[in-house]
């Protein structure tokens, strides 16, 4: 089969295509953690309570632990008089009781004495003579109190799984004393570049005709930001052999392979072939501007994402198609929280129907100005503060439009 | 001065007004890190190209490199004929010119050839006889070529100072050769707990009125997320003088000293006397529910954040205002991309004028539904998806207000 009749044999799709129907089964194992770096983390199961949070009855204000039966009908003309028994200290077990027609001083947090239903806020009581305060307002039963389970009971869920940990939930789970968590192993992501014109970024002259790799340094980073482990190994010649050689031991050692294709209609052809002798492949060509020349494919559960050798088309595509790849190796199970503002589009931002177009915009006073110029423009990257998706089924967008940008963080 | 006086001296401020008043002058040194690790570093100064990008005039598209002159007039019907003097290789230079007449094949990145000005998109010729190629379409001077520093111009910026680097700016300094870039080192945040009744997350059992830390774990991630390097310093016991001693120490060696402040009256106020003598207080209090008890200092020059002994609270105060501090120390001078979005909101919420509301909500089909439920009550921070602000200036909000709601990540 020639090269041409073979690509021709390859499907393109379209990213929401992609998305729902290119979910390898590779998940990472699990590895404990300690809560000082979970962080960002996903649990493999629910993390449950080992205990009742807070743990005992537990005053929510500063005042005096009453039985709320002898607040009743108290008010400003005429209060209830309750003696002073003694006060609960801070992180110490009560040593006095409320008995009827009795009252603790509490500070915020203490433990509720055992007998005591209620806390009357200070604020309305008053000192009357030595050892008796006067109680101004009633409370009913668990007034200013949380019960010893009524944070979480225990065996209750702290944290669900397939979602990373977030500061809130860390909070949780130190309060309920769980300092290891068992969380998905971040994803080893090989990124593989290629390309007789592609140098090192360290390379400080460059012979004529020569590019610094500029996919895999920021591709590490995106890598990172959805969890996983950027394992760079270098530049590949444009040589199928030593690309498949190179491909192969990528994906012995990974859990997803990322692989810029090059720029050029031969290279991205050669990247297919080498796939397609190593897996399955799901689409050669997606319906996307920048980034059509995008490969997905199955090499034996490990799945594979052959970007466009353009790195600004790269990084469109890894942001659409590739990161949610990394997520669901990495055992998420919900989509990110992506932080995108809605602005008003600046011009009209003409698109064929059929294809979604990401567009580079910066934002100023809530309108968005789409950047325009060649694709091979990197400046275009830089001041950028986002991107913007027209959807398949539109011809384009009108100025004045609201546009919803995912920002760059 | 007795305890009370003191404290009333101090004036409680709005968030608005502490985040513009309050702005200590200290900023990290600055250190070089290399590309690989840069990712949301923050550049001291602008970042310059080194040389011209790409630095040589390059092709856009797979074709053919022409002389602009010789296609004007080609259409379908009456084509150009040209004759094809040889190729160009990706990654090297041209070993063949294009003279008047003549084209030479470039791919996608080539360099173009002296002589030639334009390239024909191999989808507008066709291989004619042997040796030679129809152009069906002219092209003009400049067509699909990037000249030699149409990206960045030597000694043009590449990256400003004062806003991290994402991954869009690691492509373009790669591809620079800026492989070590000069950022502000991330600012050393001390975190001290204060509470007789706080034990470490790590104490299995409590004993009676013992709570675990939920404070200190959540802020050392919070201040990750600010650039912040977190440096906990363990749990202080409720006593003036071993409270100075420690923030005196955590005050010589940090750039932001934060400390949980205890959550009854009589701990805030010791907290409060503490800090008036090692600095000055910029506001004791903020018009911010939860978050009335933060304290503001400046302790020669290091500034201080005192927080609420609640943790739910203690974290509303840090994203709001503690964590503009640590981004201040490490030479932020843009505010940062929040993941936000805009909800209706499912209910009234009441809210007093002159206040700011930090309420925690929960999202789902874009109806945000505030949690409430007594602050002392964790379970809400897991819960919750979100927060949304009251702002100041108003009564409450109605149901079905539309309503930004900030996302946790």
């Amino acid at each position: 089969m020639s090269t041409r009749a073979n690509r021709e044999f390859f499907a393109v799709r379209t990213v929401a295509e992609a998305l729902a129907g290119f979910r390898p089964a590779r998940r990472t194992g699990v590895e404990p953690v300690s809560l000082d770096a979970a962080l960002g983390r996903v649990p493999a199961a629910p993390i449950v309570a080992p205990a009742a949070l807070p743990g005992f009855a537990r005053t929510t204000v500063d005042g005096y632990a009453v039985r709320a039966a002898d607040t009743y009908g108290a008010s400003e003309g005429l209060p209830s008089y309750l003696d002073v028994r003694g006060a609960v200290r801070m992180g110490a077990a009560p040593d006095v009781d409320v008995d009827p027609g009795g009252a603790v001083a509490v500070p915020t947090g203490a433990v509720l004495p055992p007998s005591a239903d209620a806390v009357v806020m200070v604020e309305h009581t008053q000192e009357a003579m030595d050892g008796t305060i006067e109680v101004m307002r009633p409370v009913a039963p668990g007034d200013n109190v949380v019960r010893a389970d009524e944070d979480v009971a225990a065996g209750g869920e702290l944290a669900g799984a397939g979602r990373p940990l977030r500061a809130g939930d860390l909070a949780l789970l130190a309060a309920a004393g769980v300092t290891a968590v068992d969380v998905h192993a971040r994803p080893r992501i090989a990124i593989v570049s290629t390309g007789d014109e592609v140098v090192d970024p360290a390379t400080a002259t460059l012979a004529p005709g020569q590019v610094r790799d500029a996919i895999a340094v920021p591709l590490a980073a995106l890598v990172r930001e959805a969890g996983g482990e950027p394992a760079p190994r270098g530049i590949v010649p444009d040589d199928g052999d030593t690309l498949a050689r190179e491909l192969e031991a990528a994906l012995a050692e990974s859990d997803v392979v990322v692989v810029s294709a090059g720029s050029s209609v031969g290279m991205r052809d050669q990247t297919a072939d080498v796939v397609a002798g190593l897996g399955e492949i799901f689409c050669h060509g997606l319906a996307l501007r920048p980034g059509k020349p995008t490969l997905l494919a199955d090499c034996g559960g490990v799945p594979l994402v052959g970007l466009p050798g353009n790195p600004r088309s790269a990084l469109v595509v890894f942001r659409l198609v590739g990161m949610p790849v990394v997520r669901l190796a990495g055992g998420w199970t919900a989509p990110p929280v992506e932080p995108v503002v809605t602005a008003r589009l600046a011009r009209d931002l003409p698109s064929a129907t059929g294809r979604l177009d990401g567009v580079q915009v910066r934002i100023a006073d809530g309108v968005a100005t789409p950047l325009f110029g060649a694709s091979a423009l990197l400046s275009i990257l830089g001041a950028a503060d986002g991107y913007l998706v027209v959807p398949e089924e539109a011809t384009g967008l009108d100025a004045g439009a609201p546009v919803d940008v995912t920002l760059y963080r």
